[in-house]
């Protein structure tokens, strides 16, 4: 048999995945799991985008333009000025969901051995990227009781190599709900632009900030436009993971023809997608309105019930729809494991992400999930009482070890 | 301004996507330009998939499995059983269009310097997956003067290294329109066998048979399941090219478990294309017949206007809708170029592609075109007619130089 790549050997398995067959062993066996695992809003997509499918009015559903269907890429600018965003069309390449922006950045800009700094946790799949691309992570700790800020600007200095193409960051954070402040985002632009490195910003939660204080876009700062590569996708704000669709958006013309000859060579992004993605631009505010309000008050409820579990602790994040918790466990792991496969209370389970797959760095997070409240407030608290429970009988509780 | 990669940087843009500013000129000059150059069938989208659509209940477009929907693999299972392939569900995971197949089978085989075998000419993305990857395609030259006939096996082993991990075939060929017989299938099953390979093989245009020669796919091969990767796609069969569904189907289950790695990074594939090609497996036999006649009718009546014209030769395709063409010019890159920005009769003119994209040994097929018969009768007519009238005036032809 011939033998596999060392690359896709390499390539890691999510922890969250290994999680699923237990899962639907648990389901199997009649006992209800809530998932706080994933970041797949439960929130009905917008009626203009189900509308536009269900009238979909073409004989033939033929390729699109490889950057994507213009009428789109323009609409697309046009949400962007509603974010102070002054890019046009031209700047604006559509990919088949965020995660194929990534992967194009990554391949146009990276060659193997090529270093990018990432502050962890991180989205885990960006790892999956650099390994296709065979470029290396190398992570910057963020820490859980600094709410997840942005370490010091000298911890990235000190990273920095002749291989260092770039740095990423996701704005709201996906896993830990951080939004970088304005000093911070400054530190960052001050960095790029001495290095002349790429800034790779990955801003998919911009509509999910809770505090008041601003989301600072990539392309707000000063001075390095050539340097910014933003990563979007409709999939969260329009609750529509599943038409896969995404974009790229540079001004950088060398890295726009690069992506586009990854582009072609993948032919053409979903057509019925951008059909569907065309359409929810046209959402009306209420129903934004609405969705933002429902994950205010989520937010609320579940960090307030994580804190007053006895041993849990959850910053309080501020935008994006997820929370990065710390347990009093002896591995979260474990913990996530034996929820599915040896605990129940009165039939229920929960199913959580362990955060070892947002680190790279081996051993940190090891107490640590992630929870994503994309559940509705019923469930979410049925969830949390659970998860005290389980707390309570869990054999690796270290607070109940250490007492 | 940060460095592009190499990677990038050194992918080739397709010659024919250099045309498509001039072909948009022409346009807009008010010339009617006759695309023989794309792969885009202009039949109609079997009614089943359309309302499959336009009947789409469902209140969340979410994430569908990394592996694609499960009564969509079952489905496609069945209809690989019509043609004698016997796989499983578990053998086949939905990618995003058979572009995305060759992409996570090129990323899980092949380590950057690993070497495949591509008969050529060949369909040019190849090659873009393979720089993506870090492979190095060797070619092996088949030639008009035999048809496009496989070349001999010895040719093949010649090319052997100790970096060779698999060979690469597309049947029904695109471009050539060449079907594989069982011979040269046998041929390259030994090989396969005898040196251990993957054997990639490209079965998208397995409905377009002509000549009542035997499909043999590489899952009719003795003996080497665990060596066979197949790439397939619902495009071109049901004219639906852009829902962006295509197939990767396997029996070795060390590489399934590499390409679920790349799948999962990327999430999911469209859901609404999958519900659009679950429908269409079920389009009725006599769509699936008429399509087959179309075919039959437009092969005939271009490749007999092709050999009728002064200096022109095509080989009789027995398969796809393709077929690569000698014309009795100078240079086919030139003629093409010429044709859209120099050339008009009656205001008309045609966009052929230079079949110097399909070559990577340069100045091979200096003189060849790609034509697809993907329009209708009355328009190859009047683009044959068209291509005669040209090729009378074209500066560089090298009957009249010759003469």
């Amino acid at each position: 048999m011939p033998v596999t790549s060392q690359r896709g050997d390499s390539m890691p398995e999510s922890p969250i995945r290994k999680l699923v067959p237990l899962a639907n062993k648990a389901k199997a066996r009649g006992i209800k799991v809530y998932h706080l695992n994933i970041g797949q809003p439960d929130l009905k997509t917008p009626q203009v985008a189900i509308d536009a499918i269900r009238n979909v009015d073409r004989a033939v559903l033929e390729y699109t333009p490889s950057d994507g269907i213009r009428s789109l890429r323009s609409k697309l600018a046009s949400y962007y000025h509603r974010f102070n965003i002054d890019v046009t069309e031209e700047n604006i390449i559509v990919t088949t969901g965020g995660s194929e922006a990534v992967n194009f950045a990554f391949m146009s800009c990276l060659d193997p051995g090529d270093e990018i700094i990432v502050p962890e946790p991180a989205y885990a799949n960006y790892t999956a990227f650099a390994i296709a691309a065979g470029a290396v992570i190398k992570p910057i700790l963020s820490k859980i009781d600094d709410g997840f800020a942005l370490p010091p600007v000298e911890e990235f200095e000190a990273l920095i190599t002749p291989r260092t193409k770039g740095i990423l960051i996701c704005n709201p954070n996906n896993p830990t709900g951080y939004l970088y402040t304005r000093a911070e985002m400054n530190a960052i632009r001050d960095l790029v632009k001495k290095h002349d490195l790429y800034l790779f910003s990955d801003e998919v939660y911009r509509e999910f900030c809770y505090t008041g204080a601003p989301y600072i876009s990539a392309f707000h700062l000063d001075d390095i436009e050539n340097n910014v590569v933003l990563f979007d996708s409709v999939s969260k704000r329009y609750s529509e993971c599943g038409i896969r669709i995404g974009a790229l958006v540079t001004k950088n013309k060398k890295v726009l023809e690069n992506v586009m000859k990854f582009c072609q060579a993948r032919l053409s992004p979903p057509l019925l997608g951008q059909i569907a993605a065309e359409a929810s631009i046209d959402t009306p505010e209420s129903y934004m309105l609405d969705m933002y309000n429902e994950y205010v008050e989520r937010r609320k409820f579940l960090i307030d019930g994580l804190n007053r579990i006895p041993g849990v602790y959850s910053p309080i994040p501020m935008g994006a729809f997820y929370t990065v918790a710390r347990l009093p466990v002896d591995d979260a792991d474990k913990f996530c494991t034996w929820l599915l496969s040896d605990f129940e209370y009165e039939n229920q389970t929960i199913m959580l992400a362990p955060a070892s797959g947002f680190y790279t760095t081996p051993g940190i997070g090891k107490n640590e999930v992630r929870l994503a409240y994309v559940l509705e407030k019923e469930t979410l608290k049925k969830a949390l009482f659970v998860l005290q429970k389980a707390l309570e009988v869990y054999p690796g509780n270290t607070e109940r070890m250490n007492s």
